[in-house]
């Protein structure tokens, strides 16, 4: 296999960026590890050895030699596409890394600690004062962190910017004011029309996790997952998927023992996930283009698989089978009952527990929410009233605990601003993705049929094997000559549930 | 917990150490996840990964300014015994790291990984040929290996330090003699007598894998092993430790279906392992005198809890209830059956599968064989022939293929010369910690209660705290008051078999 990369200058980066890249291999590793396999008291020690090894991954970054190569690189005017990929990723996450002063790095490591333990005992005894003035200090940050990083509108986009590359406050604006204009009359006519249910009896049936296993393994068998080859299915306390390179990806998931969507669907969204690092291109391995280029891009892939795919009416047909052989109950239940359990439409307080059409209302609160911390000066104090009366604006319920407000997320407790949008950029993005798809192929059928390969290969050839080469919206007009747009979403939504 | 060291010439090396620490630390969960959980095709981002871990620890212990703070902590008059460890062991660990060129370091690597697959493939098709020309390259690298390291008698001294700091061939010379002058007619004495089985009808009898993990689990749970607190016990195909620091230590064992006996007596020999390090003063965690001193000293522990412990007649009879609960055949047989079935002596070839008595034989065997390759110029084609003739002389049996005899080790085709003396090191020693522990403890009561705390408690104070603080010879003198005399194991021997 012949090297992407031929530049001098860039190979001399890659050969010293293999380090960096050998530390995050190691970092992916103890943090899967963490979650899936420590004993409890290995919390100590696991950490310190976490926190040494980002200190030594900035510092292999920070190098001035480094640097130096890469400002050479930017200069150099006939690199092939690959290699400015890889400068345009190197130049980036140096812009970032250096941005950040030691002493507020410290700090916010030490902040948003103390303010997770502070959340997880708030949240307990749904009592917010106990993280109300951790959540001020982590706002100070954040805006800290804006000035930090720069920018040209106002303080959000510096922070939006990290999580997905290029995109502005204006660009999700324009997207949230689209969708809060058009899916709240869609919701509220399909709420009235009643065809889609808000509950089934399906949601109360208990299961055996070993049998549940085996519908998630069939599942994932029938996608052509390389279990135990080049990827694992575990068991964590909150599913998501790690790759330690392109050759092993694990995903876990969870087992409720009741409501079985939940494992099912989460296990098909990791599944999602997974695929993005599973078809990178071989060649960028060890290299800073390998992986998934943002969080909203890798989002729609999850998305594509758990909306697009899963809650389709042929998937349910599909999985019917294995379901009846390995859930006693669903001898009582057709596989239209699957679908329409799978696709139940409820506003209901909780985000992660939130069907497709009300998923991206409670996104946009917490956009709208942000969004005033950062630029209006709101206060923690104010926050948990603002939350209960934008629910009540988008949704029609009002929370009475904080558990089911504004205490729900862990995202803020770890000085996570700006990243829930990517979260509805991937679930609209999977939308546009499909009707696109549906130009080249017939998707239902193929689901039907449990013919996944020309999906997959879809996915491949227009997203995954470029890897982080283009910035999302360069990847994005590449794939599908297009910017994001919601109407696909839109019409998405109206075709299935009206 | 105050801190033990206060000279501020080591608190500075120590700060500086963490991140060799944590490195180490990644290295080992690395390490640990390939055996237990990588997807097969993992194996090849995990092994640049690891190597380029290995590099940069290398390069931090040899920073000059690193190097020369440890020489300045040397001539520090005034340090106590826990910084003395800690400059003790950092000098030795660097001297060792300076010895080996870069060149010759790489060459070690390619060859043994090339002469790693070619000994898989020699043992598989029990063709030596294929295997040959690898063991000269590698016979050559250790002789150069001794050459770089140094040494004052002979250069197998040089590879035995390696793994057991401060002994010398004499000693293991001396140590061999003594057992093959009285073991020899102990052996044939065993056999003539016939008080000890050399088979058993148990070792016939197959298992289910949950049973059995069940059976294992209730045995590290009578030790106090703290399961899914601190450590944790997984499968591999091979049994092994791994300490991820003092609050997670790990060990695995393997089901082979059949003959229990081999996954009992491997468990409770890794949880001797484990507990060398689990019981580590918590004062030295992130420090370079954390963890047992030497292989020696770790397989005492693991053979005093296989042997001393494990295959006694108290113990017998503690595990006999949940061997009868959990495997159905147990109903036929008595406790006595298991304690004799544990103590079988029998001749054979494979030394992983050895007993008691004829372990130390398979050692001596390696040993000589190795002290020929260093230091009298035997190549590799004369080799099978003396490993059968010196099998026939000690064990009166002659392998008739290569696979039950010189190629069933995996120690050469890793570059592994010098380090087999362990094993025997550790048996005997195990057995003269025993005797010592007789004169406080009434360890057969003890282990018929299933009251192992207080032989917990002797091993931790003697052995276990002390770490790396002193060189094995020293540790043992502190423990004991005495130096390593096989006259114990012997004595052990004469009243267990005869």
């Amino acid at each position: 296999m012949e090297s992407v990369f031929q530049n001098e200058t860039v190979r001399e980066i890659l050969t010293r960026y293999r380090r960096i890249w050998a530390i995050g291999h190691a970092q992916s590793v103890l943090g899967w590890d963490m979650e899936v396999n420590m004993p409890r008291e290995g919390i100590l020690e696991r950490s310190v050895a976490q926190g040494e090894l980002s200190v030594l991954s900035q510092e292999f970054l920070l190098k001035p030699e480094f640097i130096e190569l890469v400002e050479k690189a930017k200069g150099i005017e006939d690199l092939n596409e690959y290699e400015r990929g890889v400068v345009r990723v190197l130049d980036r996450n140096i812009r970032i890394s250096r941005s950040f002063p030691p002493e507020f790095l410290r700090e916010m490591s030490e902040v948003t600690s103390q303010a997770t333990k502070a959340w997880e005992e708030a949240k307990r005894s749904d009592d917010y004062s106990k993280f109300e003035p951790w959540l001020d200090r982590i706002i100070d940050l954040a805006k800290r962190a804006a000035d930090y990083l720069g920018y040209e509108d106002e303080p959000y986009d510096a922070l939006l910017d990290l999580f997905e590359e290029g995109t502005t406050t204006k660009d999700v604006t324009r997207m949230f004011d689209k969708l809060e204009k058009e899916l709240k009359p869609l919701l509220e006519k399909i709420m009235e029309e009643g065809k889609v249910p808000q509950s089934h009896p399906l949601e109360k049936e208990t299961y055996e996790q070993a049998q549940m296993e085996k519908v998630n393994r069939w599942i994932l068998e029938k996608f052509g997952f390389p279990l135990g080859v080049r990827s694992r299915l575990d068991v964590s306390a909150h599913p998501f998927t790690t790759e330690f390179g392109i050759r092993d990806v694990r995903i876990t998931t969870r087992y409720e023992g009741y409501d079985f969507r939940m494992t099912v669907l989460s296990t098909v969204h990791e599944f999602g996930h997974a695929l993005y690092e599973l078809q990178q291109d071989e060649r960028f391995m060890f290299s800073p283009i390998v992986g998934g280029v943002s969080l909203g891009i890798h989002e729609s892939q999850s998305r594509f698989w758990e909306n697009i795919v899963g809650r389709s009416r042929e998937f349910a047909g599909l999985i019917y089978p294995t379901l009846r052989e390995n859930l006693p109950f669903m001898s009582k239940y057709t596989p239209e009952d699957v679908y329409l359990y799978f696709n139940m439409v409820r506003p209901d307080f909780i985000r992660t527990e939130a069907d497709v059409v009300t998923y991206n209302f409670h996104i946009l609160l917490r956009f709208k929410l942000e969004r005033m911390m950062l630029n209006e000066g709101v206060k923690a104090k104010e926050l948990p009233e603002l939350w209960n009366d934008e629910m009540e604006n988008l949704l029609g319920i009002r929370p009475k605990t904080y558990r089911e407000g504004i205490l729900q997320d862990i995202h803020w407790a770890h000085g996570t601003v700006g990243y829930f949008p990517t979260y509805s950029i991937g679930t609209l993005l999977s939308a546009q993705l499909y009707y696109h798809m549906k130009r080249d192929l017939n998707v239902e059928e193929l689901i039907s049929e449990g013919n996944f390969g020309p999906i997959k290969d879809w996915l491949r050839e227009r997203i995954h094997r470029h890897g982080s080469i283009y910035p999302p919206k360069e990847l994005l007009q590449r794939a599908i000559g297009e910017e994001l747009n919601p109407d696909y979403f839109i019409r998405w939504v109206k075709e299935r549930y009206l």
